[in-house]
């Protein structure tokens, strides 16, 4: 035995703060800035913003450590304590919601992405702090968002229920009876964060919703609706989807993506994983289709849930809900 | 961003319900059935004793799968529906503190340990079933427990603590104002799982307490106490104390000792880590000694606690109470 016994639901009141709560160890700090792919693109994103940024007041929605404030003034910015930014960041606690700023801003910055995208749901106060405080024709760092699904197979699944069917070689004894168990209890309704390998991705991943942050409104967040429709690359067994998104800050030559794609290198968003309760075999070509559906969890509005309409090959219809269980930010194990 | 908020306290009454909720997921059994120092080890102690089994009426408390069972089975003994052993196995549901046997027991077996070795609480369990249900001069397997401990220096904190002196030559931004938050965050109270290297453990293991399973009262269990002495292998910085435990299992020839030492094979429970506020730095034969209290947690009676009083070297004596947090059961990803 080695296990303990997990907490479950808490009041509506409380979640907010604990969700504030989660981001008073150093640990949510140390991923996000050592995640190089997160935090480069953000800096080169502010710098090659200068021409806008130079003189102006930036507000910086959940700032955490300031990093991304800092960089705003390197750019020239007016807006944390230390390396001699005193007199240009102002620091403000409080919620977007709540705090009265001492004028309107000229850029919005902010890193608002959980786990496939919306978990969390901070974008709520991104929107929020744009319609009160942003100038008219104002910036907003990152301005787009993309979802993105694909069709996987996952061999750690395949792995994990042929298990117990080498516990008879192991140890003398037959558990194969555990292999229908095993299934439920994997191929659950959980959105798993996983770094999904490349090689085990069936289609080019297929955009299912864009975001244009300018003009997005709150509500339009509380069901994200798209279609999908991919081409299986060859023979496989389709064990899940995954759903990856990529944020597009607006450059003068060019826009900069952040992506958390499968086929990008890996960020601490990873990607979210959602386990089909039976894996269909595909063979190249098979079609692969279906609409998603992104909503807040009823029991807390800041977790995610998805849900999946999808239609593989000659295959029925099915669908299938998932959410983002208590557990997924996982132990901060050192 | 990408972080959850994470769930306290839960009222007592829950506890037990948690506790057992927690073995409803295939996870943890796949895990302590794939961990073949902890399955072999019970299996071996279980065939090498079948004259004491054989025709005999052996109770397994908390079996879980029942594998434990099936071992007995394989050993001769009176004890799950599958590997046609339906007519010397009865499943009795229900906690060993209500349920009713049908006749006293001759063999208990149960793998009741958790993370360094008393988390769960599951022991007293097992020692209710003792008292109540084993013949006189009945067989316990394991019939041992003990505790080590053995001062480390984990290279892992140094690394996460230097980050924050690393960010400006990464990003242009000084962030070595974040050590001291970095340090408490890291360095705090938590009783943390990992796998220690064995270059990073700085002496021989101290036993520092023995558990005689066919005496040992829930009593005793409330407040284990004991005294250590180590010498440092050579330099280095202690900067947290590796407590690992043995079971053993008597056998006709020579005992059979399941073993968590980070100088042995892994097993499902690593060792549990306790982290000192500050590192101490040691050179070859420096003492370190105190005493160590383990007892269970005031909020819940199943989550273990840690405190140690030491001495490193000419340093004076230091105390620190450690517990474990409530995510140490780890995400179940995949």
């Amino acid at each position: 035995m080695s296990h303990v016994g997990k907490k479950r639901k808490v009041d509506r009141s409380g979640q907010d703060r604990l969700y504030f709560d989660s981001y008073t160890d150093v640990t949510i700090h140390e991923e996000m800035i050592a995640d190089h792919v997160r935090t480069n693109t953000y800096r080169m994103a502010i710098l090659r913003n200068s021409e806008l940024i130079r003189g102006k007041v930036v507000l910086d929605v959940g700032a955490g450590t300031g990093v991304l404030s800092m960089f705003c003034v390197q750019a020239g910015a007016n807006i944390v304590q230390q390396n001699n930014m005193e007199d240009r960041i102002e620091v403000i606690r409080g919620t977007v919601e709540t705090v009265d700023l001492p004028e309107q801003v000229e850029v919005i910055v902010s890193e608002w992405m959980g786990y496939a995208l919306l978990h969390e749901s901070m974008l709520n106060s991104v929107l929020f702090a744009r319609d009160k405080w942003l100038k008219p024709g104002g910036l907003i760092l990152p301005n787009k968002a993309e979802l993105y699904i694909s069709p996987i197979s996952d061999p750690v699944v395949e792995d994990r229920l042929q298990f117990w069917y080498t516990v008879k070689d192991r140890y003398g004894v037959d558990m194969s009876g555990m292999y229908g168990f095993a299934r439920k209890c994997i191929m659950n309704s959980d959105i798993a964060m996983n770094s999904v390998h490349v090689e085990d991705v069936l289609s080019h991943p297929a955009r299912f919703a864009e975001l244009d942050l300018n003009t997005v409104s709150v509500d339009e967040l509380r069901s994200l609706k798209g279609k999908f429709k991919c081409e299986s690359f060859g023979s496989a067994a389709v064990n899940a989807f995954c759903v990856h998104f990529t944020v597009t800050f607006p450059c003068p030559d060019k826009p900069l993506v952040l992506s958390t794609s499968p086929f990008k290198p890996e960020t601490h968003w990873k990607q979210a994983v959602l386990y089909l309760d039976d894996a269909v075999e595909v063979v190249q070509d098979t079609a692969v289709s279906g609409e998603v559906c992104m909503y807040p969890s009823e029991d807390s509005g800041r977790h995610i849930c998805i849900h999946v309409d999808y239609t593989i090959g000659e295959e029925k219809r099915q669908s299938k809900s998932f959410s983002i269980p208590d557990w997924s930010s996982e132990g901060h194990t050192q």
